[in-house]
């Protein structure tokens, strides 16, 4: 089958590679239909993340078709459609009885990044009964693999983390898809104000779009006065981070209200500022995590309701053998306004 | 002035009543602007509401201006413009310190009531500082009248204690004015079915435009067979009581789903048969309350930010002068189609 | 192997079995090292529990040491100590993801009930990754019987469905064995004042030397009035209702606090009256549910931290030969003064 | 009167002082019978709280008999014994509207820093209605001044903010009178482990004393592994701040494990390193916060219920006229052994 095959650092390339094959009972051989490019995968192409080796299938987003499953599987069988959760978890370790799917002993984060992963024609899902989701006959696949990871992470590392509630003040830093799905799943709790930060024009018009209530360009540096001023001095219920580097999470740092919370949705490389010094009497929440997926099924249930367009998120589309060219598309978002792309199998 | 006066079981009179005057240091006296006409005013008027007596001016809504505050008033003066809780509150006592300001040891439900109330020129306003709020200036005040009493009676009781969250399935029963402020409200956290219960053709049509995503009229008696069939045999997350009699209260029973609540909003007036014989394993939480009105600020603030049309519950408007036309406007609802009725002073 | 068989309404009887086997790849087959009687054992032997056809090996608690386990077993093998969970849980449902793992789609309460059940050589348990538990190597094995249901139960049910809290106030209706694994487990909690009532003064002995901090009772019928005065007028903050009929859940409606909770944990052959009349604005909150036993890795480190003395449960001793003799002592606890026997297998 | 008075950094004198005089209609003017010393005091005297200017009175805690009120107040009368909140409130303002007492517009940490404070014969309380407590006719007054602001501070920065819970693993960082109070407060909610890290062996010895399940005196730089060791490698649930420096902070960063709470109680002077570079990804979330004393009518409720002995952290006593000496004593705690020491006014 094909596969994007990880390289090393800066490398990458489309190959031909063995057909994945079940390997645990609790296993599922799954044939991709669709599937997309994350932020993340940049990461490793870049070097960042060393958990990762060379001769990695990448990608943990996607949906698909059920191929083959093992003997202990019994909520999937061959021919079912299935959306793949970008979390693996076996349902029956510590972290997962307390939903903690993300430090699942045996799962977490591994597709396309410890084991082999979804830009391939298939893919095999451990603990498929637990790390799948079936698709509604009539629903909009495309649509769905928004839901393998960006809109749970927004959602649930950025709204739920941040108790974003009806009547509240958010802000939202970084306005790349992750911050536009938290854009887009902040409103189910109707906010007052949704304020979305960005160096990127482009991407404010979009947010706009999406909902925010209003948009700061922070290229000139003074976008924490700029909240301020919007809040009447007070700051914001909610800062979601959703970049990952030190001046954003200052940035929030600076823009919180007593009693409000930091919500960091963002892949950081390096320490923070923490300025105790200022907010040890602020009454505030900083939070971290990363994305558990178990609003999976919520959010299936909202996408099905029609009371969320998750579509709007795709902007471009390719084949499997075209996904060095999506690469370069959703690498250099700024020129070619790139959320997420989609490439089938 | 001119006042609405309870004169007994089925009587009342505009009549010329004393101006009221300050009476505690933290009193204010505020000229009403825009009053409305609650359930309970007609409830009283049965002479259902025994701690109600003859001679009351009734009436527990309203917006107007401040005419005088007593030495203990420090958030408001003269001349400001204010919202009236139906909830009078200290602030200070056990209950009030628990945010439960509907138990508040010197005030709760107490205007139009225990003391004289808001359908008059004017009223007295016990705890004026923790009782009333202040108006932002381009507000439009008669929308606000809907939050002193239906807004945050739907929400905190229906909505709140319903547990209601995205992705969920609320029914709520009854679609007056209570319900519809119940079906507003449960918007602000997207749930993704809401369906409404009547026995009115009138009222559902309303409830439909007002955002519910499917209606039953249950004069056939089959409401909880087709509620069932709705949710695939499971039932309601969420089952809001906006009527207040046993057979309204026992189809919550019936459509409640393994793990859902059952919010009352109801006044009743007997008891109701309680199935724990089939509820006892069902994981349900049942609900009742007074409304706190702690969730004026929120609302006012959702309100502002245009996020919630409040006006739509208006269906018609007279003057003082014309009070007597507006309770038999409002009294026979089935005919008039009438939600909210607005008195202006 | 001998097992202990319901035979119909009143009839029961110790007999030669087959032994249980492994039946889907998710099974363990245990040898039953100790195991207990239920109360909702003798509601069945009464013929109350339609559900349980005759012919079915009693028991739903207990621990052992694992036999054998089917292929999809991960966290097992033979040898190991285990406690058996009175539910069994799938850990894949749309009830199990949301941990509610009493209404388990193919789990929740079967063992002794629809499946074959622990009073018995040998048991199958099924979902067994789920509904096993591992013991520590230095536990007191005996002890641990009472983590299987009647732990977690009076924990979920009562108190953590009652909110009990630091500083609050709690009475307890019923000071069965169910009542008093409430009573010990409230503790976690702190609470200023726990009120036990009961028609036996023997078991208000054990209250009060399980940590009551005042107990009640309730034969001359004025159970009621004596919390309220102990209460100076206000109620119990939580209500916790360990019987099971009409009276006591009335009982519980009376003496709640506004703000309070009624915590139901007894099983409810027949209808109760609510009087909504008097609760409609009181704020109480009223719940029901069979237990998750989420709870139960929470009390097996509460029990190993010695923070909680389960085994002073345990009255009596008997051998499997002798679990006859063990029903006729659990069943006339008011003369034996049984609270837990435990059964040698 | 007699007061003591700051004079400027390292400066402080006990002089002739005007006594207090109600100056708002909500004041009251407490004649002191008991007061103590807080590690706060220390600071500002180093000159570290330059909102505290000198000439002014110290001390935020503190018993007493009600002098005179102004005529706004109606909960105290002249006589009345009270306990002093550190924090004072309005319960009007929007952030005493939520519980946040702390950031009382009008209040807040005001005694002893930015008005005269409780080292004196007499003291004025603003908002007095909402800032004292009433003391229960046989309650031993000097313990109830463990409640102005340690108990409290303990329980609300460090144990709720926590999320200690039944089960669970609580390291604690400093043992000093507040680093104790957590460790008082936190057995309320049955933790199964809790560690105590401090330098001075004594402190830990009295830690040990007070319940705390393990002691690691950190003094060799140790302590991260230690605790990494005891827990199995997986971490605390809470890590409680209690010193307010960077290193004890990044202490609990280090030992926080995944899905776990950094609850900071310390006062920082310097912003500290927070390494979301390893954190990110680990579901954590730390909280900061000034006690709101929400918690105080809690705390009484469980003094008076004899659940909690909070008397024995006073260790020494004096007289108004040797509070210097009762400064010097805590001030230098590690050759006294002194924990908190009272002043009989």
């Amino acid at each position: 089958m094909k596969a994007l095959v990880y390289l090393g650092s800066g490398n990458k390339a489309l190959q031909d590679h063995a057909k994945p094959e079940i390997s645990a009972s609790t296993d599922a051989i799954v044939r991709i239909t669709k599937t997309t490019i994350c932020g993340t995968d940049l990461h490793i192409l870049e070097g960042d993340v060393p958990t990762c080796t060379p001769g990695r299938i990448l990608g943990h987003e996607g949906v698909g078709i059920i191929e083959s499953v093992g003997t202990g599987v019994t909520a999937f069988q061959s021919g079912d459609h299935a959306l793949i959760s970008c979390i693996s978890s076996c349902g029956k370790c510590v972290y997962c009885r307390k939903q903690m799917y993300s430090h699942c002993t045996t799962g977490g984060w591994i597709l396309g990044h410890k084991i082999d992963g979804t830009q391939a024609e298939f893919v095999r899902i451990p603990h498929a009964d637990t790390s799948l989701y079936p698709i509604p006959e009539d629903a909009d696949e495309e649509a769905l693999v928004m839901l393998s990871d960006i809109l749970p992470t927004g959602f649930e590392c950025g709204v739920l983390n941040g108790k974003v509630a009806p009547g509240g003040t958010v802000a939202i830093v970084g306005a790349g898809p992750i911050g536009l799905a938290a854009l887009l799943t902040a409103q189910f709790y109707a906010p007052a104000e949704i304020i979305m930060i960005d160096l990127d024009d482009n991407r404010l018009k979009v947010a706009k779009r999406f909902g925010a209530t209003s948009v700061i360009n922070s290229t000139g540096g003074n976008a924490s006065e700029t909240v301020m001023a919007m809040t009447g001095g007070r700051g914001v219920d909610t800062a979601i981070e959703a970049v990952g580097i030190p001046m954003t999470f200052e940035l929030c740092e600076k823009i919180v209200a007593p009693g409000g919370v930091i919500a960091n949705v963002g892949v950081h490389g390096v320490k923070v500022d923490l300025h105790l010094e200022n907010l040890w009497d602020r009454n505030i929440t900083i939070t971290t995590r990363l994305v558990d997926t178990l609003s999976t099924p919520m959010l299936l249930n909202v996408v099905k309701a029609r009371r969320l367009d998750v579509k709007q998120l795709i902007t471009h589309r390719f084949k499997l053998d075209g996904i060095i060219a999506a690469y370069e598309t959703f690498g250099h978002a700024a020129d070619t306004h790139a959320l997420k792309v989609i490439i089938e199998a």
